[in-house]
This record gives structure tokens, sequence and C-alpha cells, in this order.
């Protein structure tokens, strides 16, 4: 099979968010579930766009950001989602090749619009995203490209994809391909509503093609319908190779076989905006795996990438990640 | 003439931001007058956004971000101004909307692209703007909304609509309305390099229809070919009834008639993107003037304006202007 040609490849939905600040009452006054991610439909997140204050616009999409955040760390990175033919697909592909990742999906030739998430930061620094799938979903089968995937030591699937049909097929049909290669398939469950809508599908896909499972406390808990996180943890033992959980400040456990290793949370001085913690961290532990660096190095690896993005606006990293690791000891 | 609806009534490009960090070699290898506003053509502009890292979107636009600023101190504003019917469009109209600024003008029928400015940001905090005005200039005198600068106290012009002929005729009808319904104009030169473009113009505008003019130090040097600030002064004197002279960390000068005032720049701990600074100084003064504060209040509100939005990437404010001005107990 040779050295494959990308550390990780993502499949997910190509995002652009619109970033407001909002207090709870704004969030309970529009039924928006505080934390969660919500699909709506064009009218629903016109309607709440018009009720936001003043946005800022930045590109996002969670395995695009993990994959952002892998080429941050130096790794070789490649991504496969769709966008339309509009300003918010232009700056989703300028942004995810200026973060150097490979970006080869040619835009949809619908009128469709890009996907975007208006993405509600409360003050205390959690967000709550609703977002509009637009154009994304129109990934099929035909075009994962197989010969990135094949190349790739590592395919990466978004959770999210599964709310849409043909991007589940999508993400099948990629899975098979890398593991045809003799490569590994990565997945997160991306959220706890996303797991209720999907539970079987995902339980199937952990059994059978996943290699490396990411989910934070509320998506374990939630795939296997328990409050405990501990039965979880037994539960997942079972079901995956090995399953990389987060659980926000209280850090993050690696679960492989009979082994568990728990590493603490990287500091952070002020929360800002949580959106791409979980994507951030992905990328560091992908990263220090592709690397070989270790269940413990590679979750603190995950831990810096989340830190520092829960420390600013936005779920793209503002700083070089490798040099960010060194600065902090990480490689020794 | 009546109490007037609206303080300040803005006339502009309709601008989106697109935000990139660089360095200096940067700014020389693409031959950008660091500091300085250029116009690009489609062509010029989507090169160099191939060439920077990845960006953030927010609504800018000299005159826009003014009403915005005048919004923010809670007075109140309108803006006149030019999107197409796209992303960028869209979210330009939504930002001034949601900032509290009156928007009625409607999107233009062509295809032609919103105006966007590639804002390049040095480590200094300094801001090189390379802006595509696309549909922007296409707002003409037709589309003036004489009763909305009728009921103006202060119709505010950008001095960068005079970059294309159709909107420096709009420009003139707006002046011309305001005199007529015996309201006051104010001018912002809005860089050196267009005060080089327009001088002849510039000059006779303020002579005959300016009541307000505001310059920084380049622009007001450019504007009489002297080098000499103190120069300037004494010419502008003569020219203009009520003159704002921004000196960056040296503070801002009132000229009126034989009364020169002084006031010194408000203390910022970290530049972080200077663009906006003239913008929003002309807020504050524009808030104070129309509140009848006397030109040391006004000015001083300016500059707590320009060091509010100086502290953070992107042009409009961040906090309210107001609470912000009696926190730090300007209101006495």
């Amino acid at each position: 099979m040779g050295e494959p040609r990308f550390d990780v490849c993502g499949i997910g939905n190509a995002i652009v968010d619109i970033i407001a600040r909002c207090d709870d009452a704004f969030l309970e006054s529009h039924g928006a579930a505080k934390g969660h991610m919500q699909l709506c439909d064009a009218e629903t997140i016109a309607k709440l766009y018009d009720a936001v204050g003043p946005t800022i616009e930045i590109s996002g999409g969670s395995g695009a950001n993990t994959m952002a955040g892998i080429s941050s760390f130096t790794g070789k990175a490649a991504f496969i989602g769709k966008v339309g033919r509009d300003d918010f697909g232009g700056v989703f592909s300028h942004d995810i090749k200026a973060a150097g990742v490979t970006y080869e999906t040619p835009p949809s030739c619908s009128d469709t619009p890009t996907a975007r998430s208006l993405v509600l930061v409360t003050p205390d620094g959690e967000r709550t995203m609703n977002t509009f799938l637009g154009v994304s979903p129109e990934l099929n089968s035909g075009e994962i490209d197989r010969d990135m995937i094949s190349d790739s030591a590592v395919t990466y699937l978004e959770g999210y994809l599964f709310d849409r049909d043909e991007a589940k097929a999508a993400f099948r049909d990629a899975a098979a391909c890398a593991k045809a290669a003799g490569r590994k398939v990565a997945l997160t469950l991306s959220d706890g509503f996303c797991v209720d809508r999907h539970r079987d599908s995902f339980l199937a896909l952990i059994k059978n093609d996943v290699d490396i499972l990411f989910a934070n406390e509320a998506e374990i808990t939630s795939l296997y319908e328990t409050a405990s996180f501990d039965e979880a943890v037994v539960r997942v033992r079972d079901d995956a190779g090995l399953a990389v959980l987060t659980r926000s400040e209280q850090g993050s456990v690696v679960i492989a076989g009979g082994q568990s290793t728990s590493v603490p949370a990287f500091p952070v001085a002020n929360v800002v905006d949580t959106t791409g913690a979980g994507d951030l961290y992905a990328a560091g532990f992908l990263y220090g795996y592709c690397q070989g660096l270790g269940h413990e190095m590679s979750a603190r690896l995950g831990g810096l990438g989340a830190a520092e993005v829960i420390s600013h606006i936005g779920a793209r990293p503002e700083v070089n990640l490798y040099q960010l690791a060194k600065e902090n000891g990480l490689f020794g």
C-alpha cells in the first residue's frame, strides 16, 4: 500500500459560520437548544438571521475545521465537501486551501446556496448552531475521490453528514474504499441530537467499519442511551477498537482494548467561543496518531488544539499549532 | 424645517471587508501601498485573494462604519449605498440594519457583485486595503433618497465615492439637496491617494458646500500639497467652516474660524487593526456635534470611538459606544 500522500482525508459539510453574540433569553425565545446543532430550512435560518445583531463570517464545518487544524500541526490533510457557486462557496474554498489543505471537490452547478451555520455565542462562550445545509448534501458517491481516500492514512468522517441520505451513501462508500486500501477509518459523532437521529446506523458503522471513534460525553451517553459516562465507557470498549472521548474541562479519555489513558484539559485563561473545540481536539489527536506519538501525547495535542480554538471567535486556529505545541514543550 | 428624523445620513460604498493577516514583505511583493486604499479590478483582487492566508469577513465601508458607530453612540443614523444580490450583499444589508441604522437602498438588479475590500493587516496593526467596487458605483442620482437627506441634520459624504463619475454626480446632488433643506453637509477625504486623484473637485466642494470637513494628516497635507501640517491648518481655516483633523496617536484638532481645539488621543493598550479608526472618530464627533456637546467633547467622543475600533479586528464597534463613553466618564 506504500506511504500515503495524506495523513488524513476529511469528508464533511462545507460550511461558512455566521457568528453572532446573544444572551440565553434570545436562545429560549427562538427555541434554540443551547450547545447543540439544529438543522434549519432556508426560511427558518433567514428569520433567525434577521433577529440577530451584527455578525462576522468565518469558514467552518466540523470536518473542515479538523483538517485545517491538522495542517496547522504540519500534518498533510485533504478535504472533500460540496460548496455552491456563490460568495460563501468562494470564501470556504479559499480558506480551506489557504490553510494548506488539499481541496478539489468541484462546486455545484446548481443554484443551491453554500451551507451556512448561524452560530449563536452566549456570554459563557457556549455556542448554539443553526445550520442550513444548502448544497452540502449534494455530495454524492460519484464525487467521493477514491484515489484521495486510498492515499490517506486515515479517512475522517463527520457524523453530521448522516443527516441526509445521499450523503450517508457517500459516507459508507468512503469507509469501504478506505478499508479496501488497507487504511483506517475515523468517525466523529458530531452532536448528541445527531446521534439520537442515527443511533442504529452509527452503532453498526462503529462495530464494523470504524477504527477510531471520537465523541464527547453527551454524544457517547446518547449513543448508549445511558446517563452514566462510566457505563458508556464499558460499552464502547467492546464496540470500538480505539475510542477517544472528550469531557470539556475534565480533559479526555482514550480507550483502546483493555487500556484507558486519561489526560487533563489544557488550561484556558478565557473561554470566548467553544465552537470547534471537538474539531480541533480531533485535529491534534489525529496528527499525533499519524506521527505515531502514542495515545497520551496525541490526547495532549488534542487538548492543546481545543484550548487554542476556544480562546477566540471562530472554529479555525489563529496561530500555528505546531509552534504552539513546541512552545508548550509538548514535543519534549 | 422642523426636528429631523435622523442625526446623520451617510452616503458611501457598501463594502464587505475580507480581512487577512500578512507581513510587510507580502505587501511589497504585491505592490500594495502600506496604509492606503487601492482600487482593484475583479481580476487583481482575485489574484491577491488567492495569495493570502485564511480570512474573516466583516461588513465595512467607511461611511457605513461611521453610521454604525453613530448608532452605537445612540444617535439616529441612516445609510445610502448599493449592494448586489449575492451573499456579501446579504451580509452588508443585515449588519447595517442590525447595527440600528436605517438602510433602504434596494439591491442592484444586475449580476455585478457587491463591493469587497481585501484588508491586509500587518503585525503593527496597520491596514492596507485593496478594494473592488463592484456594484457600488451603480448608485446614481435617481437613487439618492431626497426625503431621507432632507430629514437628516447632517449628510455625511465619503470621499471614496468620487472614484466613479456616476457616484460623484449622486454625491453632488445629495449635497445640494441637504443645503436646500437647510441641513449641514459633512465630507471625509477618505485617503491621501483619493485626495490626489480628486484635489480640485474636493477643494471646490469644501469651499462651496461642506460645513464639516474630516481629514487625517496625510489627507489634509495632500489636499494642500504641503509637507507641513501647520501650513495645512492655516489653509483649511480659510476654506472650511469647521475642520476636524485627526493625527493618530497625537490626537485631533478641531478648527472653527479663529478657534482651534486640540484633544489628546484616547489611550489604547494594544493596537490590533487600525481599520475604521477615522470612521469611528467621525462617528463620535458627529454624535457629539448633533447633541450640541461642543467641539472638545465631540472630539473626545471621536477619540473614544477610534480607540475602541482599533483594539480589535474589523471596522465596526464591538461594544456599545454610549456605554463605553459613560464608563469612561465622558458624559460627566
